[in-house]
């Protein structure tokens, strides 16, 4: 029962890959990280590979041991996969990851698709930027293009004197002010059998960049629903993507812009694991591994509530009814994401009455 | 973040303690199995020793990489257990091992405190043997004191002729013939603090012996889950227990006589992972960490199918809407529980109509 059919190859091994190995054993399927880092969070469910990412013979050694072969970040090194793909199936495709990595290629591509974002310029130097600035108006935000994530290598832009005070250089872009209510994402998932589902949406909130809570199925209009899924379904369709990916959303009060998407399990989709039919790791479990996809239906109201640098004591958030821990066994470290607990409630007003004594403890 | 304080011993590596450490893992417990089979289920999540269970140095070890030392499977030989609770907190009660190792040791303690069972008398000899048939009548079952399960060791005597064929020698107990509506269970679990809950009750189909599928919530009155409860509390309450456990109930309609305890998570309770609040696994394992217990309330209807001898095609289980599969990456072997499955429902009709799915396949 072992050996490369019921073996699932990881490229990365932090709490995602924890996740995805916790839910790939009860389908009777082993799984492998290739990680840099040993002891890394996935290591105590899953065979660890320690070498770089681009380790020539740590991939083939991957490729070797598993029928197929996924990530858990979207900065994965493109002559990885390469070499990777040229011996077994790599889900989602190399395309997801060229798009993601990149804020402009990522923004072109949704737009070309129809799918709204705030609008934006590349910026290559001073002058660039100065244009932009005059084209977008202020304030606006400038980004790095590629290996920005949780607020890093972002720039916001007050007025004239914040662009002395930022770089101006190759490899960014502005984007422009858009006023928003609120921040949703929609959790999507392709199978190699073409079929596609959406999660409901979440709600989520930030706290200096980084996510703190998302609140599922959020609450919103039918119509909006249906327009995440009609931009998650196009993007899937276009990429031929075949995993679960997020897309995160600006809601204007009249429409829905994309922020950016994630070619991966998400975040923001945490909640699944106890609030949804299928949880997002077992249903890009599914999909990679080519086996029919689970219902995304929501069990009920959930909130899901990053620990960041620190874990509580596994005693108090036990103590709360309705409270699931998800220790990712990190070594703390100021702003880090070390865990997650996700509340679940019969009703809203319930929810409400736990969310209130997890806000105690965290 | 490893060592003792945050590790779980537990003796015996199979089905229930694999599913023992996918539910560890999120409350940032590792898990250690000693056990001598190599490559054991529990071993892809779990660290393994792999030794004799009676093998001091390796039972020295597992006191010495863990915080608290559990088991999967009652005839935990005793001088283990002492070996171990001389350094390390042992849960549950080496007296629960006592007690449900010995059936006649066990119905005795049930009806001790006031929890009927079939009548019994012990059988030594052959002439004890037949003093216990003309006492209880025919049909009657014969059973070994102890080692028996799924079936396994049980005689059944219908007339004269049967007595000869049947061993008549020590170890043994008689007994007596009670004809029942149907079998259901009651698992409960206690806290380290005297907390205490149960389970809704689990209705129950064997097949030779060996439990076939489990349907919970039972459809049963408030009376009949409440002496159930009552069952469990007396006996939680007499043998100070910590952990999971549950009882084997006959419904004869009128009242709910009790067959045998299993001071472990049991098969009965595999629902709860999909089907209640918080799994047996995790709340066995909050039990004996000291945690303080999740909810055991069902999040709605529930079928769990064992899967015997084989594993069906994950392909086939996953396409049927509501199901979870969970294999235990055995080897093939008639009879031998290999994984199951367990639907999930809105409903109870819809229930029954994944139910038909699922029989297709099984």
């Amino acid at each position: 029962m072992s050996g490369p059919a019921t073996t699932l190859g990881i490229l990365g091994g932090g709490q995602l890959a924890r996740m995805l190995a916790l839910a790939a054993h009860p389908l009777g399927l082993r799984t492998v990280v290739l990680e840099p880092k040993a002891n890394c969070p996935a290591s105590a469910m899953a065979e660890q590979i320690t070498a770089d990412y681009e380790d020539p013979a740590a991939l083939d050694e991957l490729a070797a041991r598993c029928g197929v072969v996924t990530y858990e970040f979207e900065n994965v090194p493109v002559p990885a996969v390469e070499r990777l793909v040229a011996t077994r199936p790599v889900h989602p495709p190399a395309e997801a990851l060229r798009v993601s990595s990149d804020r402009r290629v990522e923004k072109e591509t949704l737009n070309l698709l129809g799918i709204p974002t705030a609008p934006f310029r590349a910026v290559d130097d001073r002058a660039g930027l100065e244009a932009a600035v005059a084209e977008l108006g202020l304030p606006a935000l400038l980004k790095t293009r590629r290996l920005g994530y949780d607020g890093k290598g972002q720039w916001m832009i007050r007025d004239g004197a914040d662009i002395d005070a930022v770089p101006a250089r190759g490899g960014l872009i502005l984007e422009g002010f858009v006023p928003f209510e609120r921040e949703l994402s929609v959790v999507a998932v392709r199978g190699a059998d073409g079929s596609f589902a959406t999660y409901p949406l979440a709600e989520n909130t930030h706290r200096q960049g980084v996510l703190l809570a998302s609140r599922a199925p959020a609450t919103i209009s039918a119509e909006h629903q249906a327009l995440a899924e009609d931009y998650a379904r196009k993007l899937a369709e276009h990429l031929q993507y075949v995993g679960v990916f997020a897309i995160e959303l600006f809601d204007t009060g009249e429409t829905l812009l994309a922020n950016e998407m994630a070619p991966r399990v998400h975040n923001s989709g945490h909640w699944t694991i106890e609030g949804a039919e299928t949880s997002q790791f077992e249903n890009h479990v599914r999909a990679v591994a080519g086996l029919p996809l689970g219902s995304t239906a929501a069990r009920g109201p959930t909130l899901m509530r990053n620990c960041l640098s620190t874990m509580p004591a596994p005693a108090e958030i036990a103590a709360i009814p309705g409270a699931h821990l998800h220790d990712y066994v990190k070594e703390a470290r100021p702003g880090r994401k070390v865990g997650h607990v996700t509340l679940t409630a019969p009703d809203e007003a319930t929810l409400e009455q736990r969310a209130a004594l997890l806000a105690r403890v965290l």
